[in-house]
């Protein structure tokens, strides 16, 4: 058997405890051994069911810090999955397990980054930190979000934050997301009347009364989104309304929506600018909305652009700014200010069966935060 | 306790049976054995699991026709009501059970009114019929659509017929119906292409695409009905799209329409307008089309005519022509020809609990089909 790169032998160690959210099974106890070692100062702030660490060495400013989760999806059947989800097995130049990718395998790229920039600058400039949870998969209540309330508190502010997320489609660093478009959602009920359709003359139909009113939702040019964003959207995902019977007009209509939306419009102008809609169609009706987060965007400037020349210094490829794909707890980082890039391994396997990544991209990996470590925290 | 009309006495003994659909629980022998005293001829046609029959007097036409059915709706829950629904006691002036309005009052207001008649007109012009069912309020496959059939088979034609349906609304003979609307129902389907509600651009959102489509179908100007019906209208009675989650845009969305035509249109022409409507928004669709029964409509004429004298004779009112309400058997026997009139008792209270008739109204509507019989039997 081959040696393996200390980043995946501690990718290894991390895969093989099994931390389900909101369990964290002792991985951030490893870490902290090892930072402790590079004299990092740390908070172990524990929310709740949530482990949480905040790990910062040195005191003054700028602030980088890399964040990221411990924890991790379940990994459905075991016997679904050509190896133990939580063995860490290495076949075919592959590390197998859950959080492989999502996203033990950046937390070890990161840690040995670390320890070999330390090594070579012990007295760099700045201050770095980790921002460490075990809630990103869950309901992200007790997790980041905390954790920056608590540094808040205390004006600490993060100014370039790189969070290990899975970002890479194809190659390692082929893309950053450098933000996110925002997520609000209605249940919107409209009231007609009830009654026989035999008597339309007695039913206000609230499906006759909702059709215009949705279509122009539908067919609204809500903005032309930007360099960053594609236009915001809406979606309608759900709707409902009917007794069942054939013969009797329903009393009011269900619909679920949802919208995209780019740093163009924000959550209250989309709630007015729906309202202003439905009102002009004189209807009665009420809306419930639930704001999943806010857009971010973190433009071109110095985060950015050491991950850009990094990547271009290390893999030789340029690579493509995305804010596409689901959320992050970048949402929670980037209000208070900070740069936030989301820059980790391939993403094709997270969540699934066989999740696993090449063991050569994490050494990849490991050399380009190091990188971008250099590019950012040496005085030039 | 005072004495009890002939006509009373005879819904007394055919609400007593408890003929819930198909079953005619005696009702019909108990009619036979009175019209056989009277020299009618009597056909039993028994279809499947319904019973009815055909009883003619006389060979020559013209030939009136009186249609009802023995078979009543269930009771519901036996102890909402205020008397046993099957026990046909009188209180506070009224006959209370199952079928007092709809229809076994008018059954027994007709038969006193012919026994009435014949004993003072033995020798009245044309035929006299009665079309008897027990699936009025069932599928409607067995019961007089059959009896239809056989009498077309042989020939045999129907000039005028009176069906004994609760047509009154305030004041028996208030109102008769001398025609009803057409009925046909689509279930629609449209196809879009599903996806996640983040990705709007590899998605096509099948309420999206319906919302125009069906809100021209709900302002669309069908006709403007004629002197007998309102305008033709469209209701939508179901929709549903949606698989539960808010990030999903679902396949397909499913619309369940109802349409309630006039004479001014036909079903082809609602089918050809509709399908018209939807091609010219390019939707991927299909509609299953289920047609209940068309219109039809009894224009002024020999038994309208003796309808309306006859009510202004016996009540002193002006009746009204009326096409409204649910559906009836009067749709099976119109298309052959016949002039169509239902006039029967005050139906407030059909199909509910404490189902009752005015003890008086019976007695009057005796009056009012006796001299109906009268001015259309009797050579002048």
């Amino acid at each position: 058997m081959s040696i393996l790169s200390p980043t995946v032998e501690l990718a290894k160690q991390l895969i093989s405890r099994r931390s389900v959210t909101p369990d964290d099974a002792g991985c951030q106890e490893l870490m902290i051994e090892r930072l402790e070692a590079m004299d990092f100062h740390i908070e172990r702030l524990q929310f709740e069911e949530v482990t949480n660490f905040w790990a910062r060495r040195g005191t003054e400013g700028p602030l980088f810090c890399f964040a990221g989760h411990t924890d991790v999806v379940p990994s459905g059947p075991e016997e679904k999955w050509d190896y133990p989800p939580f063995e860490a097995t290495i076949a075919d130049g592959f590390l197998c397990g859950r959080g492989a990718a999502d996203m033990k395998g950046g937390l070890a790229a990161f840690m040995t980054a670390l320890e070999r920039f330390i090594e070579h600058h012990p007295d760099h400039q700045g201050s770095i930190a980790l921002l460490i949870t075990s809630d990103e998969e869950g309901p992200f209540i007790n997790g980041t979000t905390r954790v920056i309330d608590h540094l808040e508190a205390r004006n600490e502010k993060i100014d370039w934050c790189i969070i290990g997320e899975p970002s890479s489609t194809e190659k390692v660093g082929d893309a950053i997301k450098n933000g996110r478009r925002g997520s609000i959602s209605g249940d919107l009920i409209i009231r007609g009347v009830q009654g026989h359709v035999a008597y339309p003359h007695l039913v206000e139909n609230p499906i006759h009364l909702a059709a215009p009113a949705l279509n122009e939702l539908a067919t609204e040019h809500w903005d032309e989104g930007n360099e960053y964003f594609p236009p915001t959207s809406f979606q309608i995902s759900n709707i409902h309304a009917g007794t069942g019977a054939t013969n009797v007009v329903p009393g009011h209509i269900d619909v679920q929506f949802n919208f995209r939306f780019s740093t163009e419009l924000t959550a209250d102008q989309i709630k007015e600018r729906t309202h202003e809609i439905l009102n002009r169609y004189g209807l009665n009706y009420d809306i419930k909305w639930t704001l999943s987060g806010n857009p971010f965007i973190t433009d071109k400037g110095d985060l950015v652009n050491a991950c850009v020349e990094s990547i271009r210094a290390i893999t030789g490829q340029e690579t493509e700014l995305s804010t596409s794909g689901g959320t992050s707890d970048g949402r929670f980082i980037a209000p208070t200010g900070a740069q936030v890039v989301e820059l980790g391994p391939i993403n094709a396997t997270i969540h699934k069966v066989n999740e696993r990544v090449k063991v050569d991209d994490l050494d990849t990996l490991s050399s380009l935060y190091e990188n971008i470590l250099a590019r950012l925290m040496v005085q030039k």
